[in-house]
């Protein structure tokens, strides 16, 4: 099976010097205690470095803590850069792990603030660090979350047709929309170009409606009614999609187990004989 | 089973004086007449009193009736506390009782008056008092709503890691959604800080689309039709997670037991008999 | 079974004249050609006298076209009051038709326009007019429509205790919510009492977001995003009860058949041995 | 069965000269490279001239780009032209594919623009190019995405009259609603017609809820609420009737017949033996 949970990556130990395997597993396993301590104060220094990222652009805030939020700031990165040495130190194949989606994360994550120091304005680029939160994803997979995760993922694989096809035709009917509306309404109403229109037509499908832009026309209020009700029905379409794999998915559970005769190997879970040739199936224990 | 429906407590009588096991039915109990009448005023003066304090709010209203209200609003406060007294005397565990989250509500529906006594301003907290009417489903709940009650409530226990996994995803993508909005558009459009655009993206991402804050400019606006694209996509997840669930629960009242005859193993949850070949079915305790 | 579709009711034709029971079945039957071309100039008569209703309304039309549309509002109530008439003569149990649901629908229709003639402003009252437009319901019912629209409406019956038990909760945060916002935000950023407050909850939770009341402090926005959010999850909940019944009603073609044994009548539909006793159940075309 | 798929129509080659046939594969067809390679840039093409008429509309872009941009729109023009003459040369049957959805979309693609040379203002039609973007679905439809299509749009033909029984009863409760709102708000707060509080009242029971027109008065207020938790509840009838209907028809590839052994009914699509007991399946031509 090519499609694999993006959650799912094996790195393997460094081999050699005892102290590498051992910092191997507290930094990338998550079995003993030492591991499972490491991950919790990662989190935490994660969602620390966020906060401070995020509240240091409240105004108030930045006028009273700022020089905190400074320390702070180059405090975490510091730390984070330790880790990524550590990490590609201990590694196997460093370069498989940098190259990996949380290799190229975790450098993000600490580049913007070095950057800072010879280019003013990267520093906004912190938002990359964001994206690190996405870790704890990696160490619930090891508790009950699991199954959970995966079914969630496999079942939006599953309908990845089914939503570009749905995607395909909000587009068009989008365009189509925006376009008429253009002509309707037209810029003095706030209709300023197709592009608006069409931004505008994705905002009213989709049930959000800022109304920062409205129709004043009898016409345009027809035809946004109208657009309005045909968004409403195919509210419908990616809600049934999802659900209908999910259903699919949540009843399936297929016996995997080949057929002695025919070696069909996919069987609903309860058949006792292939459907195929008739043969009886061994039994999973056997 | 750990997990349990938060509408099912059982309290046993108070021992002792028959005073006291008569009360404790009809204050506790909702099987014979007087229990189901005291349920009945019960429920009528929480409904009342709530109103009372929601209509003192209304300038209008307080001007008027502002001294009727205050009557009122002791009138209930006693009869409430008479009510509390009454449940600690009559219950085997007052204790127990106390601690329960009826017990915590309950006590909680009475302070905040007695507390204005000697602090202006405490009776704003009678926004409490809004929970004992939660009490309703406790009644409901000997009648044929208990199945149903239950249904949903197990229904979300399932589905809890599912909907962790989602929410997870959604506050990320709402700090990452808002982060990059508050560099784009900046504080003179209204993002005036990434806690602000994360305010903001949460109302987009929802469909909710107040238009307190809109986006101005091209960029700005062309990643609000993704985030809202996305959003659009992901309203999908909660909706399919909880049918599935649901649908599972529906379902799950069949009897899982296979045929000795012919081995059908589907059969409704009250069948003695196998209905494709007619055969006695084995229970389930064999 | 008590329960039954709204769309449901046989009145019996009037006996006697001969006349009386032609005419029954041309206003009240929908078999022959000339109780479909009745249905048809009925169901076109409703939609012009609402059209003329609801286009008067608009100041410019009314001022162009305001005694044309007087004159054909007492044409149509004419019309519908000799319609009325008729349908009293030509059935047999006048008193049962009148007080059922259309023929209390058929006569609201007409009378605001005949109390106009003593009471001024009674006009408004037209609106009921509208109802009239259910009976299109009827006559499709005759059509293919029927088993559809049972469907739906047996789907909505069969859900009305998780309805019920759904709204009650809603209706029991937006309170809670509502008073919070209050106490937060306070009359000078528009919720100016618990009422308005519970209308901003409402309009918030299900994500319509006016925008006409918006939360101005940090705290407000904060807990407007968790009513959002809360809201968001819960929008899953109608549309997991309403699919879940509707596809256990799509699933569920049962046999309707007593066993001769022991006289169980419900079964699923392949079934052949009766599930209860196991007798063999016998056939529809016995 | 006479509902098939849009996407679904045969054109024949045009017999005679070899290089009618040859062009035919070309165009019509997506089998070989030269095909396929048509195919490509017949997409990028279109996508292209839409690009060109959207962004023609961006008042900054045309001035700045307005000659290049109406340079692009006759080039665009010119190759449709030739490639829809090139169509009628090479089918077998010009007239059929001319009347066909495709055919029609076609010459619309060009029309506007060849019109413009006579009357100004007709570009504006160029609206309809965009739908020729569905020419995607067609190519797509050889890939695997032929399953998922259909799959959608069966889906939505055979719930199409429960759609429409659930859309007369929307425009109903919006046209009881409007009439409603405007008789208790009025003109002086902007519900300044029943058409316009109709406008309003499909904005707000489909919770898109602009806020360009909101209620001011306390009974308005109430009335509101009522609309938007009616519009919350039957916002599950769409999604519902469209998952149940999804749900059934990925179900629906499983086969019907009965074990003449143990009489086991539901078996998958492809089974030519019986799950449970092994016995070889009656084919469904028996």
């Amino acid at each position: 099976m090519s499609e694999h949970s993006p959650f799912d990556s094996t790195l393997r130990p460094a081999s050699g010097a005892a102290w590498r395997v051992r910092w191997f597993h507290i930094i990338f396993g998550h079995e003993d205690a030492a591991g499972r301590l490491f991950d919790v104060i990662l989190i935490v220094a994660i969602l620390a470095s966020i906060a401070v990222a995020v509240f240091d652009t409240v105004a108030q805030a930045h006028i009273l803590y700022g020089s905190i939020f400074y320390a702070l700031e180059w405090f975490f990165t510091l730390a984070f850069t330790v880790e990524y040495v550590m990490r590609i130190t201990v590694v196997d194949r460093p370069w498989r792990y940098m190259r990996s989606f949380f290799g190229i994360v975790d450098i993000l994550a600490v580049l913007p603030t070095w950057i800072s120091l010879v280019a003013a304005g990267s520093q906004y680029l912190l938002v990359v660090r964001a994206l690190r939160i996405l870790r704890i994803f990696r160490i619930l997979k090891l508790t009950r979350y699991v199954g959970e995760a995966d079914l969630l993922w496999f079942t939006l694989v599953r309908a990845r047709r089914k939503v570009l096809i749905f995607f395909s035709t909000i587009l068009t009917l989008v365009l189509i929309f925006g376009a008429l509306m253009y002509l309707i309404e037209g810029p003095e109403d706030g209709f300023t170009s197709i592009p608006t229109s069409m931004y505008w037509a994705i905002v009213t499908m989709t049930t959000v409606g800022f109304g920062d832009i409205t129709p004043k026309t009898t016409l345009g209020k027809l035809l946004t009614s109208l657009i309005i009700l045909i968004g409403y029905s195919i509210i419908a379409v990616p809600t049934g999609i999802f659900t209908a794999e999910l259903a699919a998915g949540m009843r399936a559970k297929r016996k995997r187990v080949s057929c002695t005769h025919c070696g069909q190997a996919d069987h609903e879970g309860d058949a006792r004989h292939c459907r195929i040739c008739g043969t009886a199936l061994p039994s999973k224990n056997d």
